[in-house]
């Protein structure tokens, strides 16, 4: 079973970063959850970057608010794909975050998702071990086809709505 | 060899998009580059998009600026993980195709990297590829060492700079 | 009748679209509201835009949050009318999907409103509409003349607080 | 033929719009430019909205920088639809000015395009007469396979650049 | 006892403005508040403002939110120094109004205060008033220490709260 | 003859106030011109500042850039008007010279003008004098008059523009 | 034992400074705390850094909200380091006062931490008097220690949360 | 002599540290400067920061741009005061680099000065190394006068340009 690596700064992360715990399991790839910060614990931080492809892991997603370093210090110990979440934490609702993340310089890239998007960030890895694992490649198929499905759900939901309102 | 695939909205991008085919040579991955619109020309985006896997691309490289859809389109017809770049075009430089790229909605993720971070979008694409290409993964490693190996240079430089200013 | 054709991504924006569905019918005329995805269900999008004139749509509404791809992918395959709402979704509180619609490039517009604006999307549809369509031309003056009639019913409000307060 | 007003500040825009007048004719439509002010000259504003369907305007085009008020104006005063295209002058690049045009207030829109996006206002134009001139939708509808053809000649020139430089 | 004329869009910015209200009699100015709007009620607007001079006022303050024109528009009708105050209505917070008060072109002054600075927009205009009017002059001075006599009493507070919680 | 008091930070913003020194002339008021820090002179900005009134000044105008604080602290120790000129110095264009001067807090205003604006803010420190010195008032009048006229020179030019280049 | 200047604008950002008050007191540091405004008690403000470095302190704290001015009036008066903490005040959420205290113009500088960043602030005085003070020194480096143990705690919470809640 | 180390990303960064370099050694300070980057040579970085203190260093200025990590990763590894300095470079003109160096999470510190503002990191260092090292305290007295003799010098030279140009 492939691996995913996720980490993020503290453990009041969680609420939102539950969605890609929980859609990497989906699309059948296993997620290991480590608590670890580019500044409070910047050696374990790199300790398990460095070791993450030995240890198994295909890609590893790191999560972080305000000067979001933790992406990019991963990225800087490792040449797995490091998927970078932005956290909406702090007055200024991620976009600090967003710049931190994203703005890598040239050398050293973060895949970077959505502010919160945290599911994206699983998708993401599910379609990175696609590229190896056909199970893992055959759930995304799935995955894309059920989002269709939903959509014409949500239209006659609101088709009744319509009906009820109007 | 490996294969991705690169979409860009016009030929005066190539500019700002050249490093990243010359970086994805570098990595011994080749790159086929096109040029298409989202809105211009979105039934050929959509079918490069689709039948890309079965091209044999292993990842799609999007490029656009100002209301940058181009990467979004991409990753709405395949399951391949699109890389979206940033162009700094027009007054908001970039800030703009940021958002349009990265704000992705759940479900549907594109991989942004920096406003135009070409270079690091080659960088990333090997990343995904050294999942199954070693010869990829080799190039790679060798390709953070000779970053490290460009820092000492830049430190000589420098320190003639220092002797010769001050 | 005439008709406008309304998009958005998902029911969940019905809150911030009921607004818009109201005032069309207030001006006579009449809605049709599609639950789709630019990037969730492309193909349904590309086919609703691209029939939309046929079907006797005389404009488009697309409202989308964050990333807002979906005026513009309805915009590229018609050449009706298309009036683009960001929504307010996430924590960038809509200047994402400004950036995301409003900044279209060259040679496909999209009409722009207010973050949240689908009272004015209405309006402005019905505008269009008027063109050719009288009987909403003078509901739309009706409405003009409404709007500075409330006006006098605020100030009578405001000086009854005024007195009382003050 | 249909004929659209076009309003601009000064002279000193006309370096911007241009793109607008020259589009227009090229779909068959007749512009008519003047020069006015929403602060320097307010009445003559008032007066061109005022009297722009009494003298055969389908649509009406306003371009400002900065604290960029025209277009509103113009909306204020009339039922026909307006155009705001915000224009980057000034030290914030027209984020102003688009902020200034695309936050309208409810009742009163303003059908804005990207920032100095002067063509689309010219399409959008079209766009809104083509609902019931149906030379100027034929025009539209060459236009938009011209900018498909378009986009094979760039990938002609590209593909030229991609052989010699690399 | 000199006058000023307050306009505002709606009797929803009361809760607002009333500081400006109460401040301005404290100051011994005699506020006039009128609901009026750019887009709504151009033609009222234009008239307050043509006639304010004439009527006795010294100063006209103008609060409004998002595309926020009612500043503007009162000064390109007067010569009475106008005051705008820029209102945190909609999801932007008021830096759309901010961008669209204090961004005026050369030639049109409004002299904007702080987002929601309903306050000091009736401190700004006693200073303009104690120019002429010794009265208000009087009761500015008064006003300013007052200010730091309140710096002492929140001292006081703060040393009580140090002292229980610490 | 009413006078104004100007302050800068540095020899080196005369090219953005000349427009200021100018226009205060034209409408007869004399311009007094000070180099002045709020932070490496502040005792000298302190000085002027409380004397100024003393000194025959009717209002003070302050042009600064980056962390604007001359205007503040020019309004600190004085009950004159004080006009703030946010200076467009630096890489953040004028929006952090923006937020500095109009942000002020509740009891000390600065009368904010555009970045850049300083012909605006000799034009506002006009209006404050015409309310008791009538030469400027007249002189103003004359002013707002001869902006009309600029504006049918400014359609001359361009109808002749449009006639050689369409 | 080393002391500290805290200045805040009011009793109200008590809230948001006590954590700095209590860091200081566990780095065994004495704070002293003074509500004091640049606007509203300049010369208090100025007495108060003039005479910080003979009243025993050894840097400055200074926390302000919007057109935050205090942390360069407390610099413009002293040579002790001057640490800013920009407040979250207002609905532009910090981002005004990150730029009020940031962009210093050279000569003056102020040690900017981040918005809300209390605690920070205090860490960075002691990070400053840690070099001739060897008792905070050692408290310091203990604090460094017990943040790497707290993420061990944060660990094991995370654990039991995954096992539970998945 | 006390000592400070400077790093910075590349050689190319010199233009915009060489002040911070010249007026440390005008305050009797010594620079060393080293090449160092979060992300390409991140164990060169953490080395650094580790003995900086063993190897006689007071204080670390760290210069960077786009997602600015090095300042965050130098306080990582240190309890000395880092300085970071936000670099202009790239599209968003060093607001990325202010949100990544400035908003740093409760811990660890960076002070943080103004985009580009390499001299004040040089005058924030001198302040800190102030508080052991008297010759410092007594150049930086020197230096603050020194700023209040400039002012004259300049308002010299705009008296002259007022009687020339005016």
């Amino acid at each position: 079973m492939s691996k995913v690596l996720i980490v993020m700064g503290s453990d009041s992360d969680w609420g939102k970063m539950k969605d890609c715990v929980v859609t990497l399991k989906e699309l059948g790839i296993s997620p290991e959850v480590k608590i670890c910060s580019a500044h409070r614990t910047p050696e374990q931080a790199a300790e398990l970057s460095k070791n993450a492809k030995d240890n198994g892991f295909s890609a590893i997603i790191a999560a972080a608010g305000l000067a979001a370093h933790l992406p990019g210090v991963m990225a800087a110990f490792s040449t797995l794909p490091v998927i970078g979440v932005p956290i909406s934490a702090g007055p200024l609702a991620g976009e600090d975050a967003l710049h931190s993340i994203a703005q890598m310089p040239p050398g050293v890239p973060v895949a970077t998702v959505a502010i919160d998007g945290s599911k994206n960030a699983a998708i993401l890895a599910g379609q990175i071990i696609a590229g190896f694992d056909t199970k893992v490649a055959v759930k995304l198929a799935l995955l894309k086809e059920e989002m269709q499905d939903k959509v014409k759900v949500k239209q006659q939901k609101l088709d009744k709505i319509l009906e009820e309102e109007l």
